[in-house]
């Protein structure tokens, strides 16, 4: 890993990274990995000259659309430390203007270009906020939480996304919410196979008189399928087919204990699981057949993340298409799957936060069997992130001094 | 003291411990003192096959009823560290199963019987969670909270408790309630002589136009009855006769300045008050000549207590005997003794936190002759007690690793 | 500086302090400068045998009136650590009793005088709780919040307050309010000249279609009258008039962006500004001619200061005269200028306070020419405090031991 950000300001204790050899990366990133795109909004909640206050890997930041094209800047500003947002003044399209002492930023790249109390002051001109590159996709707006050397670019937005998530046939619509845990314990609950067991009672399982099995029982020889190659996305592939066998039923000291909601039905569909840094879980076929639910699991500061569901519907091209996908998603998909299913993963998520809060929780956990996806996906991402998100100095995001 | 738990996690600061010599272990017992009995519930709170969660010295635990018999088990699945009792599942009368991941714990002897969700994991069988013994006397449900060897026994539950409490017949009724303080700002506010003085206004007193001193007067020669003997409980009485002259009337600089609300009566009955190990109050012939009032002070954790409130009365064991005192019990002592009279301590001792709240109160604190006997107690507690409660590592209870 | 309080006990970490070369003192003065002078309290407040509690640096005191005259002590007992207000109980003009033990302590002296409990006790007389000095001016009650040895009088108040505020013709009515902010952060936003900028839409300003700048931009050559002379109040006084050219229209990017509300119009008014020792400043001609802002920064503790609003007027010396300003002060100077204007200053204060929370924010501000002002007083400040407030231990005064 090229960890380019402040390694002196660690948030978690050293000593228990250094005993998890194999992911004390991943256990580090408690606030995200560096250096990766992020999604942080829906296009369309992005007005054109509404700046809009959000937080990140801890650090609090803008969002304002200008001409169409949204920018990302710190939120602190560089005088005496208040939030801009606080109360927003803007007195022209490109710029911000601190309401406590008139002190002006451009939004493009974050120049301190005038202050409006004090015209003569030699700090205009040689001052900077940090900004962000943005890039939108597929109704989504995302924000490069990195660095970027003068003259260079970011690493491609494809680079963090699961492969396919850009192609042209798809159409993506989803919801966000904040969510009461770290983002890991997020993307493990949705990676993880047997957590399957908090969905048995779910109404939209009942409602559909759908099977769903119990538990997955692991099978001999466990494979997952590692994409770890440059210049790809990065991820862990698991293919379910091969390495389990679906528990439709469970017995207590060999009695007979708890049956699924259809012991019978077989579980049909083939629906692989993928996780992605920069934390990033595709379901196949999921909830219908021709639908990719992706989940984004962003990390707003070290016990909240946001939670973007996403589905990606393939063979959505045409207005009228479109049109009834929506609807679908609105009267369907929105309410009974991405709410009423996932509910249960939202409050597991929140359950599981107090015994990983210390991050001490990394080293009394006791792993199973089933858990070799999570140890692979845990290995990966201390590999291949690009660098761990360290806390802002009092939440404000770096300084540029140009002076 | 025989401490055998982990020194390694003090949670008071080992330089106060070490400045208060004499009651260091009773400082260092913010969470109370392991390998003790105590109460946790009364008998008819704990129903069949219900299992219940609560906190014990820091430690999250469950308490179930099975076939009659109770069992306390941590709280905590081995897996992942959620609560158990977030959601609460059992498929079987001896077991509970996570709500998670499907890992299943026999109540009685902690054991990973099963795991739903993958019955081929080579887990079953070869991991425990912590379990505690429990007995049932008088009415009070109470738990081991300490460490027994294999093949060994805890201390007989009479070693912690007040010499008479089991007496054949001996009839308890009580209630309990969580206190915003540490249990030993509970325990001394109940031995401490001269707290009296908060009382002088209770409408229990006045009501009933019974004498109660404003406080007791020091006399020369202060002595104390010390029960450290073996294989006994180990306790401080303090007759008050011969220690004390109590006061009905009080000067401030030579002038009359308040009497009690029967300056003229006489304190008539002899009751005794007595302190005892692991936190137990008796005061006899009270709120009645032929009451004992016994109060425990069940640490919850390192600001909380669980107040029991248990009035024993000798000469009930007739079912008749038993019918009439439960009228009198919740017709009078409960709503004037218990709850009215008692209010004032609960308050008393939540207004003490804040100055302890750091352990830096005991340093600060400037005791007068009336304390003696508190003085005695604190030395006898650190003498006698079995061991020091620990905080658990991220509030489960120990693991047990049989692989 | 003549630091006399407990320099052990720092909560401002000396590495910040040790960075802050020229105004480290001011920064390590959290919790304010100790051995001043403060109001507490409005004069007409403070009611005859009616103890009072209130916080100032920290520390839980209460206040008294007696046969007239005004007394301030420790609102903890020395036994337990309680507060005495948690149930104020007064047997004696004089003195007030601990409603726990009834250790009894005299206002004038802070002398255990009596223990209603235990007449007998050998602590009687021989202990003490910390008292401070207290004075009456102007309708304030103020407390020297300082260490004066046995035989010493504390420094005169008028050495902390601005001069002319005693003026004989003058008559002084104002408001006081507890703000969420560092005492500092009242100060600066007080002094600073550019936050005039956010006053820019008060209704009081438009209400009245009075001319207010958006700010002052600095000229060459600024200067200040520092007063540090022996035996005088402490202060800076910024005149103003030729530091700054007041901006009545601001450009972003060379374009017209924003005008002040009557950009026409000359700020005429002469109005100079200053900050005091241990925290006051004076804006003269300010909201009438004839007055004079006071606001005093009173430290609560590290997060919270009383925020004292008071006007002085001159040629206010007959009853008539003092009944007109009554009623324009009710009516108009206290709903307009008071609250509606001063509102925006309070909501700045409290936006402020967490950059400067961690102390850390003193290193990362960046200052820019018009905070000349501010710097000039962090050094006074630095330079002539008479001591550092330290925590007192748990929140008690000094106790003073007299065995």
């Amino acid at each position: 890993m090229n960890d380019v950000s402040d390694a002196k300001n660690p948030i978690v204790d050293p000593a228990v990274v250094a005993q998890l050899k194999s992911w004390g990366g991943y256990v580090d990133a408690k606030l995200g990995f560096r250096n990766h795109w992020y999604p942080v909004r829906f296009s369309d909640e992005l007005e054109e000259g509404k700046p809009s206050p959000f937080q990140l890997g801890g650090e609090k930041l803008l969002i304002n659309r200008i001409d169409g094209k949204a920018y990302c800047m710190a939120d602190t500003c560089l005088h005496r430390g208040v939030p801009l947002s606080e109360k927003i003044e803007c007195y022209s399209k490109a710029t911000i203007t601190c309401w406590y002492h008139g002190w002006t930023y451009d939004f493009k790249d974050g120049n301190l270009c005038d202050i409006l109390t004090d015209p003569n002051s030699k700090m205009i001109g040689n001052r900077a906020l940090q900004t962000y590159p943005v890039e939108e996709a597929k109704g989504l707006v995302f924000v490069f939480l990195g660095d970027v050397a003068e003259g260079d670019k970011p690493p491609a937005l494809a680079l963090d996304l699961p492969p396919g998530f850009l192609d042209e046939d798809r159409y993506a619509l989803g919801i966000r919410r904040e969510i009461g845990s770290n983002w890991r314990l997020g993307a493990e609950n949705g990676f993880d196979t047997t957590h399957i067991f908090i969905h048995k009672d779910s109404t939209y399982i009942t409602a559909r008189d759908a099977p769903i099995p119990l538990g997955f029982a692991t099978l001999p020889g466990l494979e997952l399928d590692i994409h770890d190659r440059d210049d790809a996305p990065k991820g862990v592939v698991d293919p379910l087919m091969g390495n389990y066998q679906p528990v439709f039923a469970a017995e207590i000291d060999g009695k007979p204990a708890l049956s699924s909601h259809r012991p019978d039905g077989a579980h049909q569909t083939i629906f692989r699981i993928s996780l992605w840094l920069p934390g990033i879980l595709t379901v196949e076929n999921h909830p219908e057949p021709d639908i990719t639910q992706v989940e984004f699991y962003v990390p707003i500061d070290e016990r909240r993340h946001m939670y973007f569901q996403v589905l990606s519907k393939a063979g959505v091209t045409q207005p009228e298409q479109v049109q009834r996908y929506r609807e679908e998603f609105t009267s369907l998909h929105e309410p009974l799957a991405l709410r009423g299913f996932n509910d249960d993963d939202i409050w597991a998520r929140e359950a599981s936060q107090s015994f990983y809060d210390d991050d001490r929780g990394w080293l009394e956990e006791q792993l199973f069997e089933a858990d070799h996806n999570l140890i692979a996906w845990r290995k990966l991402a201390s590999d291949h992130g690009r660098g761990i998100q360290r806390p802002p100095k009092t939440g404000a995001a770096k300084v540029v001094e140009k002076l």
